[in-house]
């Protein structure tokens, strides 16, 4: 059973230990001289394209690519390299970033402007980090199912806390793996955004299975998943809970979205079984990734969580994990048609990337 | 004035010589056994996320980073390497892709399928490879102005031609240049999709003009180019046609829309001053970011034309020219927030960029 303990960094920053089992001692205080960060997110309105970007300024002073002995995310083994997290040891960790895309402190600084053309407010939201593991040299797709199943109940947990911020509309569980995708630190973790708005892409898809629940009175996710089970051959593997398989539109050479057999809306509203079943189903695919190519697949995954706000009802919950990586040393770019006109050109088709990942 | 010549290719294709001066001897056949490769593209339909994708399975056997003596986009100077282009030497050389990710020829061996929630289709347009020079180791950015309008005129003459094909509804031109973006040959180069659908960035900046325009009774990016001259500090440079400025709500860490004064829909309605006009304005842009950093920026350009079939009216024409570079040796990649949700975060403010590129 995952118990939660938690502590206040340096500079006045939240940290959570998940763990496998209570009775660890994460009681350990940050003994750094931490000074506080300037933050001044915001995000500003494009009234062309209507949408939303978020303005970031002070990020730039990032870590980049720290050597593994001054890694941040390792835990504090001594007083040589006094990292983000004080425990010397710890199952799961997660702090708020320390140079945050957005931040619920920007309220402060950022004003609101509406004058048109000109919009724009605070980047009111909350950047976490989740450590999946204290092992910096490992990834997620080696965790064991208890551990891997911690992660999630760290997922739920913290996705049910950001939805009681008042400003935060949607909260995007993901992890970026592998230096082909720009990742700058190697210790296998993810990231949580709470968002001060429900990302376009979340929004459109929001609005379009609302529409099919209103016209058909039926959830437009439950009907596709029916469809694919029975056309089979996108399926890439299943459990008792779970389906995983390679979208009919898929937009990267390999795509997988695991989606949940039962209509719930996010990650706090699974069971214990669906949880279990989810660390099982997971590990499944991320090892599939693995296999591909000689070398494991660079990948992005992320939850497609209900909005937190609005349209839950009609909402269904799914992962999606995709790779860059298209053939062996080549990656897919997105170049000219995805980021100028978000047209994405797929070069495998979605039916022979369900077949190898199958391993037929 | 830009002349126009035409050949067609041993597999069937189309050449196009756009030329600055009359008489060039432009009638060299094309030499080479050259077999028809075989084309299978397919928009689908993702019901979840309300866009389409292109499946284009055929191309993972394309030229990948030839060595300069084998470029295909270089003229034919001897028997040693038969090119793409069959004359010994060219101003602008327009011609179909080998590899095309779009082909009117999908149309006859990709069925029409709409049985929910499977819609997919042939993806039946049309993409070319506009060379924009002979010379190998140059760049768009180093072309007199001279030049530089006879691609703009070989852009415009392509756009009116494609849009005359009854299948297409979108006429995209763009560049990707640099390694960073994935570009695989290094001959100066740019391209024209001719889309079977309006991409989804552009029917949404479509839609939101023509609102604008019921409303108002005005065109949204006029009213807007008439704010940022007001605020002048998003402005980069301005001729008498043009206006070059980074967007209030900019994706990427320096990014530029060079945009028509007057109110016109495309490429094709530009007058022969405005032609002029754009190549100075153009060249100007691109010099701007060779010198952003120690090395020329790796960028991405595309023009924003109306769709060719639906709320043209309302359309206003412009550029958007980004890179993908951050700062010296650090690369904005595109990962959980911008792929999987959507949602850009811009690390450089938009008022820094506009004064770096003006070089404050």
């Amino acid at each position: 059973m995952t118990t939660r303990q938690s502590i206040i960094l340096a500079d006045g920053r939240d940290l959570f230990y998940f763990d496998l089992a209570p009775g660890a001692d994460r009681s350990a205080k940050d003994q750094r001289e931490l000074p506080q960060t300037a933050t001044s997110s915001q995000i500003r309105w494009d009234p062309l394209f209507s949408e939303w970007s978020v303005i970031a300024g002070h990020r730039q002073s990032r870590t980049y690519r720290p050597p593994t002995s001054l890694c941040p995310l390792c835990p504090t083994r001594d007083d040589e390299n006094l990292t983000e997290v004080p425990a010397a040891d710890y199952d799961v960790a997660v702090f708020e970033n320390r140079f945050p895309s957005l931040t619920t402190e920007a309220g402060e600084s950022v004003p609101v402007v509406d004058d048109f053309p000109f919009k724009s407010g605070p980047g009111d939201g909350r950047c976490e980090v989740v450590c999946f593991t204290s092992d910096h040299n490992t990834s997620f797709s080696q965790l064991d199912t208890a551990h891997a199943r911690t992660v999630f109940d760290a997922l739920a947990d913290r996705t049910a806390a950001l939805s009681a911020i008042p400003t935060i509309e949607y909260i995007f569980c993901f992890e970026n793996r592998g230096e082909e995708i720009g990742v700058t630190l190697s210790h296998p973790h993810g990231q949580i955004y709470g968002y001060p708005l429900v990302p376009p892409r979340m929004l459109r898809a929001a609005e379009t299975a609302a529409d099919y629940e209103r016209e058909h009175g039926a959830c437009l996710r439950c009907e596709l998943l029916r469809r694919e089970i029975e056309a089979v051959d996108r399926i890439v593997t299943a459990t008792e809970h779970w389906t995983a398989l390679v979208p009919f539109a898929a937009r990267w050479p390999y795509e997988v979205r695991i989606i949940a057999n039962r209509h719930v809306p996010d990650l706090p509203a699974l069971t214990d079984t669906e949880r279990d079943d989810l660390a099982t189903i997971y590990l499944d695919v991320l090892g599939r990734f693995d296999r591909l190519f000689e070398t494991p697949a660079p990948y992005i995954a992320g939850w497609h969580q209900a909005p937190v706000r609005t349209l839950r009802d009609s909402w269904h919950l799914g992962a999606e994990i995709f790779t860059i990586r298209r053939a062996p040393g080549k990656l897919k770019y997105l170049a000219g048609s995805e980021s100028g006109a978000a047209v994405w050109i797929n070069d495998i088709s979605p039916e022979i990337a369900a077949a190898r990942l199958r391993g037929d």
